[in-house]
């Protein structure tokens, strides 16, 4: 144990773990308080999906290079695919939509914008290595298209449930089974392509093999329990703020879900290792599409009231091609400034002012 | 007639011309039975096809290097062209036009999709030439794009029958009018950017002109009595197989017309000649858009019931626009490996199975 | 003033600046002559836009080789800026909201494509800066994504007057302080990216800053007059000549305001400086997006009748969107021949025939 209390010692963001038992003891004392329990839940979530990020860094380090890249990138979504399953569970899908929908355009534009704005005030021009980036943002585009596919099929005539539902299901299999492919391709067959982004030594030693595993299991039943809370509070803060469910969903659930990554990212793009920056973003975001929101539908069978399906509303389709896209520009150059930073959080920014001003029934 | 016959013996694909005169037997005899009429139909046209491809190169190989890639695209399109004449003649506009769209993106997603996972399991990674690549993916969307934007322009409200036919004929002439100015580009002032797609000497000698000129003229007229068969029996078969219309007409029916041209690409892509196949898929595709489709619009004031116009379903839209998208994305790398491939080839696979899926009215 | 006289008595163009005082002796003789008026104030603003281009140059020849290329690009955006704001105190919001959309469709379809078609008339591949060009491709692509999200968002549902207004006023300031910090980035922290662009030296000597600044403001007066005449007789004579107000706002007043750079842009492409015409349309572009759209929606409050929202019609958009992703394909790779220009332009020909054909009523 002495290696993750020294590790709580030397990182801030961890002394944040005081939240924790303060969060349980307020959801049973003042169960009522659901703007303060919603802002002590994320100050709770914060550090535990940082603690599950380092667990998850030091098994990397025993399994080899080339998975560390790809662990890297499921701890964030680890984090998110327990919200999302917390609510789900208690049946409300359409802020697990929002949430897929939106961790996928705060991947692509909040993550890789404020990474090349951090970088770019420190380095002039920054290069990465752009074949790599280009492959990693052709399979984003697939994997997002694919996910997209029955929201841009289905028209308001067609649309019957059946139908939707049926696509749904079938689309999640396909994009398992492609997801299963991935980790095949990236982490056996062709696990050069993406060993740059691989090994994050920041100086910090990885803990053993035991201690990171029982920290992964430990820390994902803590964020499981403090998601709890998240979401019955959520909503009910939101209107005390003023926020839409559409807000909410898209914006605080998925920077609350991936601040852990964020951190890893930014702190690579003040290094000039922009590579490592780029791989996060795009394989997080590729990971959502490909294997966190199939998994959610599939598992919508067993655990929610009623089954999910994998039709958004459209201006989430929108605004996702939109990052998509744009992540396929920006990193098509393989060079980045501060100011390409500053544009791609531009159209985040504009996203969200769009969400917050939004009339709620817009969504729906 | 030597050439031919030893052609027929070393190529097992060409035993099935065996079934053309079963088809013809069979459509005399026994007219109502459609779903055998279909698959005889379908084992009938593939040789024929192949057949016709092998013509069409024996011209090539005289008529010089730089028209060989183009003529070899010409030839899948050429079966294309003739079974949806065909079909136009029988005043089936909606089978023609969902066949046109599936034509572009059975080209683009199928086509390179299984060429990149063909080649990519034999070869580690795959290098193409970017430039010319990148530009045959630009010609390709700035195609595509013209043949679509009736369809976007035209919201519910605007579509009078008249302004929609009025601009679709205009836009047939300028798209043959560009599609002559293109074969001047790429086999008068440019050929160079597109040789190294041209020559595809398997090690099968041309055959003498004459017989090249004697069998593409002779197995036109084949290819055009197989495919009234084909059409008549085509949408009673599918409903026999559970298929809907659209299924029929932008899967079976793209994937019957350029079933040679994929042997060709899919060869190609074995050998290690991702160029040719990427010259094959590109170029075939944009041929449908600059050329085909606009011919066949114009020439349905002559032999259709009513005139066609170039007004796609939605749904086929947005497909379309995807394949070609991802064609962009995919060879602006220059590079390729397996899963690429299988992504692509998923995004197909999604593709077929929502139009197989999809309630027949919601294609109107 | 004797170099502005040596200049007009050089420059062909510059004669019909005899039309300047015609125009306003004949708007007070024939106030009813519209269709004339029309065609007189198209002949006298395009030598004014000229003008203004030529003092601009000869400013930015004083300030530095960075600013050239951005001053140059804001001359045809001042004619633009000026005819909007005229319009805009007239009311005619529509009109306003085409200018904007077909000044961006122009700059990248017509004067990229003439360019590239024009150069390659001449020189038989032409090989342009591929890294600054995707640069400000992908600046463009963001700045437009930008302008046209609101849009996109806004279903009929969802569009409440009162959100769309909120939603334009704060996007305009967003973009405009995005245009702010681009300044900062191309004319002070970055200024070599965008160095090829900048010097135009045609062996024009560049004027006496006094004479430069002083023509400036002469002729920035003189082109509000002159605009005032066109606003008012351009959709009545739009009638007479069978034009929609769509195709008015979208082609007529983006070509004219547009005149001036294009002559700059199609003359570096003949002398194989394809990294001038690139810079200067797709600078342009951004610029509209990034500037005058957000400036209009903001002066609109204080001199319209009522304010301007950035709610496009979706034709408009469909095209906006297709006009940068074609501008981003096709400077990608670097390189251009004759036949890209010819689809570049087809594609603008076929918005044209379009707007051309719409019923009026169809872009409401």
């Amino acid at each position: 144990m002495r290696p993750l209390f020294r590790e709580i010692r030397h990182n801030p963001l961890l002394w944040l773990l005081a939240f924790v038992p303060v969060v349980f003891v307020t959801a049973r004392l003042k169960p009522e308080a659901h703007t303060l329990l919603f802002v002590l839940s994320v100050l709770a979530i914060v550090p535990l999906a940082a603690l599950l990020s380092h667990a998850t860094e030091s098994v990397a380090a025993k399994t080899g290079d080339a998975a560390g890249g790809l662990l890297n990138a499921t701890l964030g979504n680890l984090t998110e695919l327990v919200i999302a399953l917390t609510a789900l569970r208690a049946g409300q899908i359409m802020l697990v939509k929002a949430s897929i929908a939106g961790a996928i355009v705060t991947n692509t534009l909040f993550m890789l914008g404020a990474s090349f704005l951090l970088g770019g005030l420190k380095h002039h021009v920054q290069e990465f290595n752009r074949v790599s980036a280009r492959m990693q943002a052709g399979l984003l585009f697939l994997a997002t298209v694919a996910l997209l596919i029955p929201s841009a099929m289905i028209t308001a005539d067609s649309a019957t449930a059946a139908f939707t539902q049926t696509l749904s299901a079938g689309l999640a299999v396909l994009l398992i089974v492609a997801y299963a492919l991935g980790m095949l391709f990236s982490l056996k067959t062709h696990r050069e392509l993406f060993a740059s982004t691989a090994h994050d030594d920041d100086g910090e030693s990885p803990w053993p093999i035991g201690l990171a595993l029982a920290t992964l299991a430990g820390v994902t039943v803590l964020v499981a329990l403090v998601s709890e809370v998240f979401v019955e509070s959520v909503q009910k803060a939101a209107d005390a703020f003023g926020m839409t469910p559409a807000f909410v969903g898209f914006i605080v659930v998925s920077l609350v879900g991936g601040a852990a990554e964020m951190s890893s990212a930014f702190s690579g793009a003040r290094k000039n290792r922009l590579d490592l920056s780029v791989g996060i973003a795009l394989g997080s975001a590729s990971q959502i599409a490909l294997f966190v929101a199939p998994a959610l539908v599939l598992l919508s069978y067993f655990i929610a009231p009623t089954p999910m399906d994998l039709q958004f509303w459209p201006g989430a389709v929108v605004m996702v091609i939109i990052a998509t896209l744009t992540a396929v520009l920006v990193t098509n150059s393989g060079r980045s400034a501060w100011f390409v930073g500053v544009l791609i959080l531009m159209v985040y920014l504009i996203f969200a002012m769009t969400l917050y001003l939004m009339p709620p029934r817009a969504m729906e």
